[in-house]
């Protein structure tokens, strides 16, 4: 088991990554502080692993929620379920509100933990990829609205992320992709050995070998926990994580939420901001085909939805949460590894990046 | 102008108190960061304030929402018509949110605050007697659910209070009475003179008269920013505050939301503890009836409702936000001026005092 911190002073906590970790007794356990405890989860995963987590929490006396699986339950009326159930069985300020699922899960529940009696505890049990290398770490919760991606929310950091690699076993094959794609991230980011590192074990990580699988979630937790560590509350540095994002929020919202897996938008809008970047003569067009290339290899979209027009992405993109002063922050990247911060992109540009279609990242 | 300062380390804000401030240029404008404003009102408050406080705003680029009067509004349906009005205008992260109104307005606003983005700066304008000595200091944020008050919220503290004295001229009889309630809190809990003044001066308040609400909002707005300075998320001394509420809330929520004020179901709660207070030996009955009788003057209700049974309130009770381990929390008086947490009170006791109907604080 290899255990991680993210230090954030008085509201650290640990990560833990390993293999069987979910029905471990005595590793969640001391992380809930009173006697109480709801978990909520979905209806693909609780079958899986809900009696299990209970089973490692031995003397919690344990409710659970169980939702519908994905995108379009993250909304105001699901949170209003789980205070529903939060008052139904008398919940107090000492309970302790549990994820165990994917990104869905955990921003909704992270949410409800955050406004319950004005906050309770919670602790991040993710089972996708895509959770347990990005959105479980940092404390990033909410719900999306229907016009726009988690725009509803709060930061609110759990009291400790489990990672049990086992769990990926049993991933669909388009989820494991969609959370390669955020792993992909990390290297285009700030990690370059780590994007060849990726280049050189793609194929093993989809066919999902636990070796490879567990050191791809173990750089991406350690670059999650040092970006957020520095910037927990997204001044400044930790909006590099966003890479892609602003392009794939647009998508998600366009398509309808769920219709495009979160990580399936992310890769195609990392492929946008690459072409943006190398249309900016910030990349040489080498480097941007060899990024569009990995993710492809991945087993991701790298164009956007035949369906979206310019005109849908700028509509939709003016809504995101990173547009100051009515102008759209970009994350592009200077180089493979070296993301950065931009508002000022030429319009030209812009648009040609945006009716590039499947011509993205070539010459 | 009175300045009282909420000392909250980096969360630190100021609270103004005086005449003529809600029109005053150059107040409000300071603490509006951004270019753009969304003041949150009421239709009651709108037509009176809305245009003064728009005017002092000078090049804020004002919005605004009008909800419904009183406290049924102030749920997850009416917080979901803000984020609406939010995104649909496409407010960005730099944006404040303004509420003008009282109690149920500022709750409910500094909740979208609090959620819109993860967070965006707000300020509060409290224009009821009540929401000027209580509500509106200390950054309790929420919404009711139909099981329990305030049940769903954040702590989130705003950029600064503008308390204008001259709306309370405005101030319905009832409405005044129900603030009042608030301001003899403050006495009871732990100070003994300003008891005393209230004794003394509680005619002239009930009158309207300005110097004299100018020095108890004063006073109780000191109470409060000392209160929450000490103890800003409740772990401890700030529960003082909730003398009379458990009991208070319990009436609320059984006689649905909005049908007595809130301040009203305080004014009673406060006789139910004292008399509970009394009962336990803690208060002598002569200062128990001191206590009662102020409130009487102040044109209280000093019983529950005649339709409230004690069942009712103990099924009610087991819903309170202190309730921990499943023992009730109570705020009680050890003298005038001296209130005290207490988990551990004899079931009789408190039988007694919940059948007490119109015989509270008597012998």
């Amino acid at each position: 088991m290899i255990k991680l911190e993210v230090d954030l002073g008085e509201r650290s906590y640990p990560i833990f990554i390993g293999s069987g970790l979910l029905g471990q007794a005595g590793l969640v356990r001391p992380h809930v502080h009173g006697k109480r405890a709801l978990i909520v989860t979905n209806e693909v995963v609780a079958p899986l692993y809900l009696a299990q987590l209970k089973g490692a929490l031995g003397d919690v006396q344990c409710d659970h929620l169980v939702l519908p699986d994905g995108e379009h339950t993250k909304t105001l009326a699901t949170l209003g379920t789980i205070y529903d159930k939060l008052l139904a069985d008398r919940h107090e300020r000492s309970t302790t509100l549990i994820a165990l699922g994917g990104g869905v899960v955990g921003d909704i529940t992270g949410f409800a933990a955050a406004t319950y009696q004005r906050g309770v505890n919670f602790i991040q049990v993710p089972t996708t990829l895509l959770s347990q290398v990005d959105s479980s770490v940092g404390g990033k919760t909410g719900v999306n609205h229907p016009l726009g991606k988690n725009m509803i929310g709060a930061f609110y950091q759990p009291q400790c992320v489990v990672a049990d690699t086992d769990v990926l076993a049993s991933l669909p094959d388009r989820e494991l992709k969609a959370g390669i794609a955020e792993v992909i991230k990390y290297g285009l980011i700030d990690n370059l050995p780590f994007f060849a590192w990726l280049e050189s074990n793609i194929d093993g990580l989809l066919v999902g070998d636990k070796t490879l699988l567990a050191e791809a979630v173990k750089v991406s937790c350690e670059e999650k926990a040092r970006i957020v560590a520095a910037d927990e509350k997204e001044g400044g540095v930790r909006a590099l994580l966003n890479l892609g994002h602003t392009f794939g929020h647009a998508i998600e919202t366009a398509m309808g939420y769920g219709t495009w897996l979160h990580g399936e938008a992310v890769g195609a809008g990392m492929v946008m901001a690459t072409d943006l970047s190398a249309r900016l003569g910030w990349l040489d067009m080498d480097a941007a085909a060899r990024a569009k290339a990995l993710l492809q290899r991945a087993g991701l979209p790298v164009a956007p939805p035949s369906g979206m027009s310019a005109d849908d992405f700028m509509r939709l993109m003016a809504f995101d949460k990173k547009v100051q002063g009515g102008k759209i922050r970009f994350i592009l990247l200077r180089g493979l590894g070296k993301a950065v911060i931009e508002s000022g992109v030429d319009a030209t540009l812009l648009q040609q990046t945006l009716e590039a279609g499947d011509n993205l990242c070539q010459r």
